[in-house]
């Protein structure tokens, strides 16, 4: 039986503004990425979300981000790899107060925005945050893209690494994510996410843009969040999955 | 004998901006008030004076103020409790991350600059910041005035409370401090403040402004860092009260 | 024949965050309070509201605030007057240069949230945001409660008041706002909040929470726009107002 | 005869931290990049140096930067152009509000740190800035390094440019800077400075790195201002420059 994980962005908002609906999504899936306050995320904002998730059996997952709350974690930074470390620790460290007072822990790391997209090929950012881990003081899974820099780095720390796929992603004939921009980078048809989610689960495979077949192997589904109707789709997917036999749960 | 502890804010500079002397300040203090990033304080210099805390054996603190870079924390602000508490838990989840990446922990906590001054009377905010030092999951001693609304509801709540005099303030008749402004609040003869210190760990008694002696019972003197001379004045505090027979030695 | 502006907060996004539909809105009011930066807004932000309203021919202020995005300007918040002076300053500076790229100008102020409600009877503060108008170099119209010290001090200095009313909110019998957080202080019906404004601007006149009636007597009604509904009822009002014969006009 | 400008960067501090000596640096150069707010520089401070460079006579130039506090400007960030645009023109008007309060008015534009380095060869980010330059509507001069993309954008666009060198700072025989982080490429020596800037001036001519003599014309010589006796360093150039005959005067 395939087993599968669900993850999506939460708690993005900041103060007064908020972006995503963390309870809808809370109840669709099964680990839950929570901004640290580096690209989104307050502190109250935080502990709820930690305290929702806890109390649904999600689990709690530090999506580290640059400092850039104007421009939310999306323009890649050239942070000098110490300082980018210790920014790293921080946010787990700010994020891990909550966890544990809710009961929980943080289970895992992802990277957020432009920090995810350059860990994907820059080896020198990639190695500072797996360093901001490490100092962080407990092995934390790092969730990301299979073959990336980051994955490479986390292998090499001793780090357990965990595959991400994406249903709403074109992806290219290497297995590679088609940089958002380009023609057809971002599926936006509910029934064609729906469907490629079962597949990418059932079947670890996914038609390229160019249109032949390509194998992706994820532990781990994305889910977007941001966008209207994203938890209803959320729910689709999760419906769907659940009606083709896949198992649901966190990785370990 | 007579036991002190010497605590001093440090760490608070703030990117490419420096305030502090921070390794000479820890070779004469027993207990380090560390900036956590909402007044001032980056990962990176959080870090540092952390390994460099740790290396010397001083007691990391957590210094906790309200999210005010631009004003240094020091203008006190109207923060709803529940928000207030969130932003404390944070603060001492972010600092506790690297005190344990050096081998120790955040050991107490002593608020910041406006928030200082205004849990000294307020209840509702000094109840907060008692509420996200429990949330923070460690009865952590709680540093600041003696008879201050902080320290009401800590022990309340049945967290330490630890005094702390200043040798270069002035007090009333009543043992509080005279509010800066006032003329003479602020003493600023370094043979005064030696003095002072001196009296203050052996008699435990001041002469305040108006010329009379007051007792102040403290297991902890501030020391200022942020001024031309500080680290200087600090270590002639600290050698005349070695002189005195007063050991030094930060609290349990 | 009444004349009445008609002013909402517009802009009041950051970055990835959006609070108000500014499109719709803009096509209800007659003034447009711009955020600048400092509760809320971005450069980019500014730029369209200023494009938006240059083009709709909608007057446009400048909405200054307290340095809080985190809590959205609506914490009370002790700044030295020289600085909350300088500040509003440069706020009114950065609104100024995308007003004028658009082929208008910044052509009035209203303080935002706590800074608004403080300078309602803090003299201090309210000092210093007229002196901070005065150094931005125009007599700007500043905006705000009839008997305010901040349109006292705005009048001494020789700034022309604008006296608003709000038909969402309660009035004592002095005239005055019932506080946030009282019972009955916010009017949520939108037949009432409709029927409230056309009362306002043809008699001048509003029942109390406590029955009685009381003037009112105002040149720009107030309308909300940050939460769901708001710019439906917004226009609901607008309608209103021009079906009792209002004309509905900026202030000069 | 010879004329050159002498410019530093000044009001670099933020809140409670200073870097500059601004005062010193003031009685020294004839042009002051000043801070607008977002890599340094707050609005009191901002005020202060305006006041300051008025009444000495000293030209005021905006140093806008990328948004970035904690990095000082000194992290290359892929900001939009569109957005990078809106954000130079708001760091203008902020800065010309407090020039014109003053007396004067803003009187070019430099860009700061990172951004300056990447516009250097990033032909997308120059015209951003060009055309932030030209939203805040004048034709105010753009100081940088003859030949870089900011300038070639800068003059296709019916700006004036203006080249800077730099004396503290090794050429290639291409009449480029050496990159920071090589070896030998920030020249300490102090008398070296002195006769660098003097040959500067007075031939156009520089000896680079490798030993040969390379042409570098330039009408306005940059001062370094954050290092300790920076202030010193600069005070001694200017009087080489005066006794060899070499006119300090702005650019017009």
């Amino acid at each position: 039986m395939t087993v599968l994980d669900l993850n999506a962005d939460l708690g993005e908002g900041f103060g007064r503004w908020r972006l995503t609906d963390d309870e809808a999504l809370l109840s669709v899936v099964t680990s839950a990425n929570v901004a640290c306050g580096f690209h989104a995320g307050d502190p109250s904002t935080m502990r709820r979300v930690c305290e929702l998730a806890a109390a649904r059996g999600v689990r709690i997952g530090a999506q580290v981000s640059y400092r850039d709350l104007a421009g939310f974690g999306r323009r890649a930074m050239d942070v000098p790899a110490d300082e980018l470390a210790d920014e790293i620790t921080y946010q787990i460290g700010a994020l891990r107060v909550f966890a544990r007072a809710a009961g929980t822990d943080v289970a895992y790391v992802k990277p957020h925005g432009a920090l995810y997209n350059r860990t994907v090929a820059d080896a020198g950012q990639a190695a500072a945050v797996v360093a901001g881990v490490l100092a962080a003081g407990a092995p934390l899974p790092v969730l990301g893209l299979p073959g990336s820099q980051l994955h490479e780095a986390a292998g090499r720390a001793g780090l357990p690494v965990v595959a991400e796929a994406f249903a709403d992603r074109a992806y290219t004939s290497l297995g590679t994510l088609v940089p958002r921009g380009t023609e057809g980078a971002v599926i936006t048809d509910p029934d064609a996410v729906v469907a490629r989610s079962v597949r990418l689960a059932r079947e670890a495979s996914v038609t390229t843009l160019t249109g032949e077949d390509v194998t992706v192997r994820a532990r781990s589904l994305c889910l977007h969040g941001d966008t209207p109707g994203a938890a209803a789709l959320a729910r689709r997917v999760r419906e769907a999955l659940e009606s083709a036999g896949v198992r649901l749960e966190a990785f370990a």
